[in-house]
């Protein structure tokens, strides 16, 4: 696995009334600080990429549909360095569908919390789904007057990834 | 409104890659603290209800589907005792019916944090859809071996709250 990038398994927890997820706590190994908490939904098609950042660590876990992560190690000395790794992440399949109470726990290998370190080159896409949506819950704030937020376009001939062909726009 | 109830009116920012909103900062006014990140989601005709917590502090947002949030006061000594109140809280919009970039903002009324203090019994159920999801970011982790989780049954008569007759169940 990518050098500094951590997962976190998530239990989902279904019963007959829907179903119960708990994400990040903070008293979890993984946690390091609270900044903010946002989401941000990717339609089909598009890569919302490349993004990176200097200071801040990302924690993604999808809550509806499924994505498909990538990450780009261009790091200088990591052990890790010029490997990209993709992570297919999955939100909680339609209430309506879940087992009733007593049927016990559905746990995804999908079900799951992406921890990315800073200067790790990242992006995603909705996987084989018309409306994916991450939360993520980053260890700082965006601020709005100096982002600490770097881009290199979608489809850059310096990250050594290239998007599955139903990716055809991104930004 | 009810007493120490508050609102954070959220920004959703719709473009053509999907949408981008905001939910909860560590410098907001109506930040408290970080317990954790948790996800619930509901089905049609259920409520899921009533809760309350003694020390724990419950952030909503909606992700995903509508909710309706009913919060009740049986605080003794609030101001707005015996109140009850009826929040209409809606997830983005599925992404492919967002407008194009540079159409501006979309601020449906429904794209709220509500923030729900101790004591204050609540309860939500998924509003004219199948499947809402909620956020919680509350300002304890929960406890497994001592829940600050206090309830009543969905329809108990101490609740002056008749939930709708398309609610048929609850939990």
């Amino acid at each position: 696995m990518m050098h500094d990038v951590k997962i976190k398994k998530l239990k989902l927890l279904p019963d007959e009334r829907g179903f119960l997820m708990e994400m990040l706590r903070c008293d979890d190994e993984v946690f390091k600080d609270f900044g903010q908490v946002y989401i941000t939904g990717c339609a089909r098609g598009i890569a919302k990429a490349w993004h990176y950042h200097k200071e801040q660590t990302d924690n993604f876990v999808c809550v509806y549909g499924r994505a498909l992560v990538v990450l780009c190690d261009l790091r200088d000395g990591s052990p890790t360095y010029g490997v990209s790794e993709e992570y297919l992440i999955e939100g909680p399949p339609p209430t309506l569908t879940l087992p009733l109470k007593g049927e016990g726990r559905v746990g995804g290998e999908g079900n799951i919390l992406l921890q990315i370190p800073p200067f790790v080159v990242h992006g995603f896409t909705a996987y084989e789904c018309d409306d994916a949506r991450i939360i993520n819950i980053p260890t700082l704030p965006y601020k709005y007057e100096k982002p600490d937020e770097y881009r290199y376009p979608w489809n850059s001939e310096e990250i050594p990834y290239k998007w599955p062909p139903y990716v055809t726009r991104g930004g």
